[in-house]
């Protein structure tokens, strides 16, 4: 089989290229691990910056998004007895939206056929080859049979662990990484979230956030040590937890109900330096990963597919190939400002084991600082909502 | 002797605080360990807020700094290669002034005799006695006698290693500290400085800084291992480092020159949690120390002085004692936040042994995100300039 771009992966960066190509009349086709029931099972976060929700409305696929996403002008930071809203509507001109990012895949699923964008699910063993040669191709096994197909380029949008990265020879790159001493504890609920927009809090009894994927779903998370286990917590002990963070400073208070899911996810810094190499380009989670503090990591991998998707369409519309020479720095330069971000956020909303009184003090006194300066609060807001294209 | 107020220690906040007492007419006495050449000779930092410039106003002794005094508008923030200006009036609408502590100390040791305000120097085996009780005293030895003054406050502005802090028991403190893992290695010159304004760059060779103390007087340090001794740097080895660092970022690059000063100082934060107990008061170094960058030490002692006064002029005038009872409250409310913006900038310009490649290049995003966001730039502006009191 032949096509111009092989995607792998059918996450949103996997499906979100694919749509952008074939919107052009590009021909590409998605290759995916899993089973199309898998993915759409895969609790991720869910805010949505403007240029994220831009790429669905240009693509035509935001019809529900724009029905039920959530539009959020404002968030909150808090301490154990004090919050400080930062009003980003107000302080940037923009908002975020509230929808799940496995909302906005089942979108692009769903209007994949229509878009004449073919996905192979469960799709095995996926390996690539002669990416730095002149004809690139994948193979994968389905249903006893090893399938090849034949490509322009291979994009990488496959996660962390997916096959992409790994093609790259190890002298041609530089990772850069930091590990973080703690996890979050993540309970999914039908319940009414405990305060209209979100609440990051550095609480006496640790980080937690209050978050919502809707005005009837919850979505909570508290740190944890990492050698804490999902199976160490109830339900009850998490709830309670939850409350004590979040009563005294919520407007609603917590509301507790059945755990739809519940997890516990490790917080990681991550980026792999290339996101080139020779007809193979890396997008989204398998370049970079961010802690989840500030949900940046769904708004990278679309900053990545709009960078990558404007490249390759120059290139086949008008031979053009700046777009494609110019694409990991123009992509690195933009994730390099949102992992500062997000490494900034967990800083200051974490109790790390490692700090004293004294650093627990200047993040008290940042907290403090942030409550007094519209600057600093202009300069979280306008990382919050997104740093421009 | 009798007094009302006695203070300890004749550096810029004991001088500021008896010359601010003595212009309300309350009778003090300034106590100092040194001699005054001593205490001229110490080379401190050199740039003042409008807190600090506004309190040598009111006070008259402003002649020297309104004539000699560099009105700086802005400053840098360098990496290797890189510059971004910072520029503090156009952001703030505020501005500080170059003029070297030893200048502002001298000025009030100038006008000290016309203004009644009586210094010792040379005090010796000063000791604070009763300052929980109704009748504080202090005394010291001079010339082979003890003497003692009675007072009915002590304001202890004795710095860091003096006598008052040691005077409140352990168990009415709390105490936050953290050292850092470099030094400063400084060297005063008579040579034009290598740029219009102050540079703080973190350059492949470690941190550096670039600051002058007039048109003719350069003051610049870079960052040492704690184990170096100056012993361990000839002039031409640090004038040679100073031009690599400095050279390919500045606009004259850097003029050598006989060294007045060289030195090494350790960088620490430290706040002392109570400002108060009984009849002593503390105030500047006595209390707190900020690392040197960012140059708040200075300029947190003025604003220390500025509430202990008003504080002491509202309880000889009036007999009102809410200033007394909220010193601590308001000064500490200031000083975490200036600890804050010292701790931020030292971490954002050094190099620490303990950081790795992620680190590091945290700090690249953070000042490539610096040079693009006005938002950043006006927080990094406003902290530099002086929060208001």
């Amino acid at each position: 089989m032949k096509t111009k771009v092989a995607i792998v992966g059918a996450g949103p960066s996997g499906l979100l290229l694919g749509h952008l190509l074939r919107a052009e009349g590009i021909d590409c086709v998605v290759v995916e691990r899993q089973s199309r029931d898998y993915v759409l099972g895969r609790i991720r976060a869910g805010v949505l910056e403007t240029i994220t929700t831009d790429l669905m409305t240009r693509l035509g696929v935001d019809a529900r998004l724009k029905a039920e996403g959530l539009i959020e002008g404002g968030f909150n930071l808090a301490s154990t007895n004090h919050i400080v809203r930062i009003d980003i509507a107000a302080l940037t001109g923009k908002h975020v939206t509230v929808y799940g990012q496995t909302e906005v895949t089942r979108d692009l699923m769903d209007a994949a056929p229509d878009r004449g964008l073919p996905i192979v699910f469960e799709a095995k063993d996926v390996a690539l080859h002669d990416v730095d040669g002149a004809a690139p191709s994948l193979t994968y096994s389905k249903d006893g049979e090893t399938h090849r197909i034949e490509a322009d380029f291979i994009a990488g949008c496959d996660g962390f662990h997916g096959p992409s990265r790994k093609a790259i020879p190890a002298h041609a790159v530089r990772e850069y990484e930091r590990e973080y001493p703690f996890g979050w504890l993540g309970i999914l609920a039908d319940v009414p979230p405990c305060h209209p927009e979100l609440i990051y809090a550095n609480t006496d009894r640790g980080f937690a956030l209050a978050s919502m994927r809707s005005a009837t779903r919850s979505r909570y998370y508290i740190q944890v040590p990492l050698t804490d286990r999902v199976e160490d917590w109830s339900e009850d002990r998490l709830w309670d937890e939850l409350a004590a963070r979040f009563d005294p400073i919520s407007d609603n208070g917590v509301t507790r109900g059945p755990a739809l899911e519940m997890s516990i996810a490790p917080l990681r810094s991550y980026v792999f330096e290339t996101m080139r190499h020779g007809r193979l380009f890396l997008a989204g989670d398998s370049a970079h990963i961010v802690p989840p503090t500030g949900a940046k990591g769904l708004n990278l991998a679309a900053s990545d597919v709009a960078y990558l998707s404007d490249a390759l369409i120059a290139h086949y519309a008008r031979g053009d190939d700046r777009g494609l020479e110019q694409y990991q720095a123009k992509a690195l330069a933009r994730i390099w400002k949102a992992e500062r971000f997000s490494w900034f956020l967990t800083k200051l909303m974490h109790r790390f084991p490692e700090d004293g009184a004294f650093e627990h003090r200047m993040q008290t006194a940042e907290l403090d600082y942030v409550a007094s300066s519209e600057a600093m609060q202009t300069a979280i807001a306008e990382n919050y909502v997104g740093l421009p294209l």
